[in-house]
Order: structure tokens, then C-alpha cells, then sequence
């Protein structure tokens, strides 16, 4: 080992499968040049020279990763959540997102983002921006000094929206490509996805530009499916040619061409499932969000069970938790509630399960990530849960469980986003 | 006004009724004698010797409270929850309640109780204890020394429960009797509450020597009614003689004869609903503890169309969470689901409407308690909700949306009860 090799002293937990944790107690975790080595019971005499972090009694787990947060409704979070999805875009979204033509507004607020991510313990997020290249830009530098990891989109926008966020096709394509050029080599872990904001704001023309971009840059791509019963029926109307929602993105290469999350997918048919799982597309499970905006519970199970790829989003500001660790727990409580309205059909998430998808299943599109398998890149949170109860001896799993119901950023001491430790941004 | 005059200066929201905020924006509230006695947009010169607390551009809100927590499961928070209600009974509850027989394992954990409590902004509670009399004892004479307002129940059980925690019915009365009696006239705001566990583990017996104690001293009651499917079916088996649930506790004055709580509810019949109503019986929703136990969610919107009077409890720890706010939040969203599962019969409610059942109406359980309309107990948190966010200048509606959606105990800076400033426990 180098000197870029580390080790990590700890209790140390994560879910290389979703069926149940993986516990190592009182263990060293080595790593080296970002990435998991080994994790041992003891280290050897010839490793004693390396740098021990001594995290004892502490947990170490993957840190958070969310798929699915719009950057500039942060300062929307908890308002405006006595409406439904359509409503509420118009009444809250839209004009808060127009303001970020306004560079210094859209600075203060991604400042703040990346504080809020930092504190929660979110170390790679996949976020919208708004349709505004230069603020979207501001948006990836400020990431890209902050240490922490993601993918970024532009918003794109050319229909059933309000003039002051509209584009018109070619400028929307255009300025797409220059954030890609722009970006795409510049950081490792931060980087562009192509955002069309989803099927009732894209005219078919403007979507068949971005699915060519991502082709021909090889970019991931990112959008909203199936969230709201209304919505459905307005792409219906909007696109009555195809035979379903998922078929619109998919005829454009928007739909696991290369890389893809789809946001939400509440109501997605069977045909529509088994085409995410053949086309290796993500599915985002916003629970906080699909409960604030009363649009219903995604059968997480159903979509378990047909292999398709998931995480976990926020949702922000649909969703009103920044918290990966919060949206466990609610992902947890809806699958309950599904259970319960689909006569036991599609069995709970167990706890195992939830904190896998908010950090190997969702962290899997970012690469070896969310996970402290051999070759993963050491994303990690150290957890002090002293604070949580020291009544009775609790096992490692009852820690972690106990963490994630009712822990908070309080107990994360320490991030490490590819064995770098981040520090709270100085901006 | 005397000496025991106070006027506190700030922005003053509550809910005098559910379907809006009253608002009053940088006035002042007199409290006398522990009582509101009035809100000003200005102050007279004679009142310009009261003492004048002044916190401007905070929130004054009423504290909140809740219906319904098992003191002796605090240790339990955020364990156990891939379980059902009959197994984690077994496997986790009954247990941790057998160890309060050592009053010094009760101390400490009573102790921190009290704490978490005061953190989270709870004022008045209704706590049920475990079996044990001094334990029991223990909590009463905490919380009389900790300022915070408390219904506390020595809970009643003589069958089917493990041997540890099994009571002879006689003991289980005369002890109820003995703790009533030494504590019904203690404290203004301590008082004893008649706590059967529920009807399968108190026989008819049982069930009448306590409703005989409600009457004798008038006395309150507190039980659960209706949280899981199995568990009407293991009433209806038990009790096959009467048409069902309610009509147990009814028959033996515990549903409303004096004033009752009910926790859950969720399965509830028309006809038990309407007797909640005649009989003024408080049903107390717990959404947390329903979505962890995957017991269902409870149709709120039912209950206040019948009338029927109505808090919020934080039932841990089948409730994770010890914060009535985050309660608020969870009844919002189960609301919602409810109304899509309903077919949009019964209407989600809105952000006042959840923080009067965790205000006013969990606190007309206690008196004039939970609202700042004149003769109300003075009972308050101050808000600092600076760190929310100061991107976009709110109104003081948006404030406190926001304050119950994001906002934690690190936000209250102040509580009160009874026009006292309630510290931080010194124990």
C-alpha cells in the first residue's frame, strides 16, 4: 500500500445485498486510492505504518444517495403542500424556478444546497437544475469545490409552461451541449444528465435532440414517469400516438439507451416495468414527495420483484425532507401501507432493504458506490448514536435501525466521499 | 393586572378553530394568572409595568400535545418495526415493560423521558406507565417536579400476557385506587388517567372494578380501540357476547362515562363512531405507529365529520417519533392516502387542520389547554425559524408551514406552561 492507502477503525455496516445487513464489528476497513481494499478483524504488523482513523464504538455506513432532487425549489421546501402535482408546479415550482435567471440569486441558494447536502449526510445526489445554463453551471462548480458527487441537468423546457421559463427548441438542445462539452471531462464524480423535465413540457422534436445528445456523448439522462393519475392522462392527450408514457421517452433514447432515472413511476403499467428492467432503467421512489402532493404509493415491491434498478430520491421540494435517512423510513411505511391495500400481495421493505436502496441501489448509478465491497469507492458517513439511548445493550443491527428511524444529521460526524474526508464548505 | 402578569411580544399563531391559522403579526399577548387574557396589536401606557418578554420576529405557538405514549418503551424507539402489533407485543414490548419492576432502571429512563419530552416541545402528554405502582410513582412525582403537564396510567393487566407482567385482578385495582388516590389531588397539572392495556389482556372483572374507580372518583380513562384486524378478531373471540369492540369498554363505564381517550381507532364502525361521538370520547390518531405496525391508516377526515373529538399521539414507541410535529406532518400524508384510497371521499386535511389536533384539539383533553383564545392556559413555544431558510421573504402562514414540515427541536428556543418558563430538567 501507497500513500494514498487509509484505515478505518469502526463498527462497520452496509448491504451488499438488500436481504439483510452486513455487519463487522470493531473492524478495519482499508483504503486505497478511494477505494475498498479489504475489511479486516485485525490488521498485520507491515499495515501498521498506514493512517488509522479510529472511529471505535462509532458506525461506519455508505453515505446517502439520493436520485432525485431539484435544486432550485430549495428554498420551496415545506410550502405549499396542500396541493396536487399540476396545481402546485404552477402556484409554487414554476416562479420560484424563474428566478434563476438571476445569477446571485441562484448563487445564495446552491450554497445553501450543498450545505444541507453536506449536513445530511447526502454524498451523491442526481439533481435538476432550471432551464438557466449559466446558473446550472454556477451549480456544478460550486459542486465540484464541495467535494461531494453528482449528476447535474439543465431543465429542458419547450412547452405547456410559463413564458418566462420557456425555451425554444434549438436554444434549449444548443445550450444543453455546451453544459456537456463544458463538463463532461471536467470532474470524476461530477457530472452532466440530460433533464427533459418530463413528456407534458417537451415537444417530441426537442426530446429527439436530447436523446441525441445522450447517444452521441454517452450522458445519462434523467426525467419524471407516471407520477399523477391527471398527468398521465395529459401525455395521453399530448401524445396519443404511443401506446404509453414510458414509450414516448424510449422512442427518443431517453429510456436506458444509456443511463437513465425515471422519477416516481406511481402508476407505471406492467409493460411499462418490464421495459425499465430489460432497458436497465432507474426507478427513483419518492415516497415524502408522492405523499405531500397526494399522488400515491409506488408498489417499491412490484418493482423489487421485476428487477428494475432503484433508489431512493427526495424529491425536493415536492418532497420535504433532505434526508436519504428520512425517506428510508417513509419508503418503509409506504410499502406497509401497500401491503395493506394490495390484500398482502407486495410484502413490505424491510429496514435492510430500504437503507439498501438509499445507498448500493441508488449509489449503483454512480458506479461502485453505497456499498463497502472490495473495489467500492469509499463513501462513508461515521455515525455517533451515543446520544440515542445507552439504556440497553443494543446488537450493531438494532444501532443501525435505531439510526435510521430516529437518528438525524446530528449523529453524522464525519463524511468521506472516495476516501477524501469532506469538510463543511467553506462558501 | 398583578404580579402574576406577563406579556410576551412576537408573532402569535394558533388555531382557535381547524380550519385556518389565527394570526396576530408582532403584537403582544397578556397572560395573567397562567391565563390569556388578551392579544394586542399595541400596549397601553398602564401596562407598561408588566414584565414584557420580548421575541420579536420569532413564532409563539401553543405547545403541543400528545394523546397518547408508553412512557416504558422509550428505549424501544425505532426497534423492532418489521413487525406486526400481536408479535412485537411479544417480542419486544412485553419485555422491555417487565423491567420496570427495578425502579432504578425506571428512574433512568423516566428521567430521560422527561427530557426528550421538553425537547420536542410537548407540554401535555397522556402517558400509560407499565403494571408497576412505584414505577408508576416514580413518573408522577417527575413530572411534577419537571413543570410539564401529564395524564399518567398505571396500566391494568390480568390475562394473556407474559407471567412477568400478569396482575391478579384485585392488586390491579387496589393499586389503581392507591395511586389515584395520592395523586388525584397533587398537582393542577399531574394527574392519574384509569389506563386498561386494552380488552384482550383485562377480563370483564377487571374491566368493571376500574370503571367503577372512573366513576367513584371521576376519574379518566384511557385504552386502545381498534389498531388491527387481528386484534377485533381476538376481541370478538374473547368477548362474543357483545356486538363489539367499544361496547366492551362502554358496558363497564370506560368509554366516556368520565373522559376517554381512545388510541388508533382505524377499524372503527359507524356505530362505534357514533357512540365516540355521543359519549365525547377523544379518539387519538397515531400515523407513525399505524404505518410502522402496518395496522392501517386511520380515516381522520371521518372522524372529525362525526364529531367526534380528536388528538394526535406519538404512541411510541410503535411511534418512532417523540415530536408531535412530525406527527402533524404524518397525519397530513396519511390524510392524503386515505383520500386516494377512499376514491376521494374523504378529503385530506391541511396543515391547520393537523396542527389543531396537535394543539387544541388533543389539548381540550386538559382543559382550556392547546389555543391562545382568552381564558386558555398560557402554554407556548417560541420558534426561532431563522435557519429555515431567509431566501425568499414568508408570510407568517408560510412560516409556520414550513416550521411543521422542516423545522426540529433545535427551533424551539422556549417553553411554557401555564405562563411558567419550564428549563431543561435539572435531573
Amino acid at each position: 500500500m501507497d500513500n494514498n492507502s487509509k484505515i478505518f477503525k469502526s463498527n462497520i455496516i452496509f448491504t451488499s445485498t438488500k436481504e439483510a445487513f452486513d455487519i463487522y464489528k470493531n473492524s478495519y476497513i482499508a483504503v486505497e486510492n478511494g477505494k475498498v481494499t479489504g475489511i479486516y478483524e485485525k490488521i498485520d504488523k507491515d499495515l501498521e505504518k498506514i493512517p488509522i482513523f479510529d472511529y471505535t464504538d462509532k458506525l461506519i455506513i455508505p453515505g446517502f444517495v439520493d436520485l432525485h432532487f431539484h435544486a432550485p425549489q430549495l428554498p420551496n421546501r415545506g410550502l405549499g403542500l396542500d396541493k396536487e402535482l399540476l396545481p402546485w408546479l404552477e402556484e409554487y415550482t414554476f416562479p420560484e424556478e424563474g428566478k434563476y435567471n438571476d445569477i446571485e440569486y441562484a448563487e445564495k441558494v446552491y450554497k445553501k444546497l450543498i450545505h444541507e447536502l453536506w449536513k445530511v449526510g447526502t454524498t451523491r445526489v442526481s439533481l435538476f437544475s432550471s432551464i438557466h445554463k449559466e446558473s446550472t453551471e454556477l451549480l456544478f462548480d460550486l459542486f465540484i469545490k464541495s467535494g461531494l458527487g453528482a449528476y447535474i441537468g439543465k431543465v429542458n423546457m419547450n412547452r405547456n409552461t410559463p413564458n418566462y421559463i420557456l425555451e425554444d427548441t434549438k436554444t434549449s438542445i444548443r445550450e444543453t451541449e455546451e453544459i456537456i462539452l463544458k463538463y463532461k471531462d471536467k470532474s470524476d464524480i461530477v457530472k452532466p444528465i440530460i433533464t427533459p423535465r418530463f413528456v407534458p413540457t417537451c415537444t417530441s422534436e426537442l426530446l429527439k435532440g436530447l436523446g441525441n445528445l445522450a447517444i452521441k456523448y454517452n450522458i445519462p439522462v434523467q426525467s419524471h414517469l407516471s407520477e399523477n393519475i391527471n398527468e398521465i392522462k395529459w401525455v395521453k392527450e399530448l401524445e396519443p400516438e404511443f401506446k404509453d408514457y414510458a414509450s414516448v421517452y424510449n422512442k427518443f433514447s431517453l429510456f436506458g439507451q444509456t443511463k437513465t432515472i425515471m422519477a416516481h413511476c406511481i402508476y407505471s403499467t406492467d409493460e411499462e416495468i418490464e421495459l425499465m428492467a430489460k432497458n436497465k432503467v432507474y426507478a427513483a421512489h419518492c415516497p415524502n414527495s408522492n405523499y405531500n402532493l397526494s399522488s400515491g404509493i409506488m408498489p417499491v415491491r412490484k418493482f423489487l420483484n421485476a428487477d428494475v434498478p432503484l433508489g431512493l430520491g427526495t424529491d425536493i421540494s415536492a418532497g420535504h425532507e433532505t434526508s436519504i435517512q428520512k425517506v428510508m423510513v417513509s419508503a418503509i411505511q409506504a410499502s406497509k401501507i401497500k401491503w395493506l391495500e394490495t390484500n398482502k400481495k407486495y410484502k413490505p421493505i424491510s429496514t435492510s432493504e430500504a437503507f439498501y436502496l438509499g445507498t448500493k441501489g441508488g449509489g449503483s448509478f454512480f458506479g461502485k458506490v453505497g456499498s463497502f465491497e472490495n473495489g467500492y469507492d469509499f463513501d462513508a458517513l461515521v455515525i455517533d448514536d451515543s446520544n440515542l439511548g445507552d439504556i440497553n445493550n443494543l446488537t450493531l443491527e438494532e444501532r443501525i435501525q435505531r439510526f435510521i428511524y430516529i437518528g438525524d444529521d446530528r449523529n453524522i460526524i464525519e463524511r468521506y466521499v472516495q476516501g477524501r474526508k469532506i469538510e463543511e464548505p467553506k462558501f
